[in-house]
């Protein structure tokens, strides 16, 4: 008997036009049936955001031959939301993968980045979903030492599924060395910031975002660990933000409202 | 001995000028001394995205007498980097309280959630976050039932603090007959969306997002519930996205990259 070939949505943050997405595409279509799905300009940054006072513009375009592709004018997770309304019309996809991102998406990136949250919400829609990123932030990036590894762990997400509520974070060290890949936790982090100042030519201020990546985390078990070790990094993520541990500390509070 | 008052900064993502920061800046001035960075237009639905790819302004404005407050030209989360590193200059506040947001943002809506990204990027800086939210979402919303209830969970907050990576997602339901405060877990639902399809005089099509809230959990102890049955829902939030329990199914996955 043969099986079906699965149907698989493609989405990134950087744009349709990104080398990433092309990479990604290309690899997929060896899998199964590809559609993509993509902003139309970068979106690097917009964690979950989603697009509620203005109207969304979705064109089907014709970049790379033989690729269903549709330009998305709102963020990574509108694409998706609009992707499974609108494209798929409620039949879902049998994965939805997000990227391959010019930068890394471990730790707290998770948080910030438009293509893990576009995974998420993939997830959200009970697609088994995953998120990919390479350490190089480059629009030169080199993907070719990530493909094999995408396509294995995109196949093994095909063949046993994930948990219910639950995506994979994954990420690639910029090294064609690759030692193998390391099921991983989320390391603790944050960026110190750094706003630049300067002087616009009206004499008034304004700000440029930098920061530097801290870490704060000594485990030999997590994503930063694995990356700096020339390992592929998996995290198992949820979208529950539940903090389930402090529940019990909250149920000893003594609320006073004076009722 | 007299104790210090504690510095407390305001945020939110309906912008500065919205009824909701207004109630709670007002309540927060009778505990503390208030600093109020907000964006200057609505930034709801914004999650957790940042401002990369274009500066940002920062502005000192006089709105409401003897309140320390600054117009930013960004997303929530932006507010309270800003905030952290050019307001505060790293000597950070005691307290960080986001909203009072004119709409839920229970259950799955905390992904979504400028007003709760704020506060949750106030955890990343380890200052004690609370994220505050009516279920009114009209400009008009009447905050004044909730008033005792923020005040009486900052005061906890301040005096028992939050365990280290964790926040509070604080939701009342929109009567004044409040039967008391849940601790709860955030319930398991989704966003059902329906893209409402429209044509442009040049006859081009357009979308905009709509959507039905969908409920996939029956338990009594999720903020749904609590919110349903007239209590104020209290749940501890983490930005440790990780699924832990999902680490040990995928030590058993035998990845094979032919290496």
């Amino acid at each position: 008997m043969k099986k079906t070939t699965p149907t698989i949505l493609v989405v990134n943050d950087d744009g349709i036009t990104a080398p990433g997405i092309k990479a990604l595409m290309d690899v997929m279509a060896e899998i199964g049936r590809v559609v993509v799905v993509a902003p139309d300009s970068p979106q690097s940054g917009m964690g979950h955001a989603i697009t509620i006072g203005k109207p969304l513009r979705l064109d089907k375009v014709d970049i790379y031959e033989g690729i269903e592709m549709y330009r998305c004018s709102g963020t990574p997770v509108d694409c998706v939301k609009l992707a499974v309304n609108k494209v798929f019309k409620g039949k879902k996809p049998d994965l939805c993968v997000s990227g391959i991102n010019h930068g890394l998406n471990n730790s707290i990136n998770v948080l910030y980045s438009g293509t893990m949250s576009a995974a998420v919400e993939g997830a959200i829609e009970s697609i088994p979903s995953i998120g990919f990123s390479l350490d190089d932030y480059t629009s030169g990036a080199n993907f070719s030492h990530c493909i094999k590894y995408v396509k294995e762990i995109a196949l093994q997400v095909l063949k046993n599924g994930v948990m219910p509520g639950t995506l994979l974070n994954v990420n690639f060290p910029d090294t064609p060395h690759i030692k193998g890949i390391k099921i991983c936790r989320q390391a603790n982090a944050k960026w110190a910031e750094e706003f630049d100042e300067r002087i616009d030519p009206n004499k008034r201020p304004y700000y440029w975002l930098t920061g530097e990546f801290q870490l704060n985390d000594g485990g030999e078990d997590t994503d930063v660990w694995a990356l700096e070790h020339d390992y592929v990094s998996i995290v198992p993520t949820q979208f529950d933000m539940t903090a389930h541990h402090a529940i019990p500390a909250l149920h000893g509070w003594k609320f006073d409202v004076n009722i």
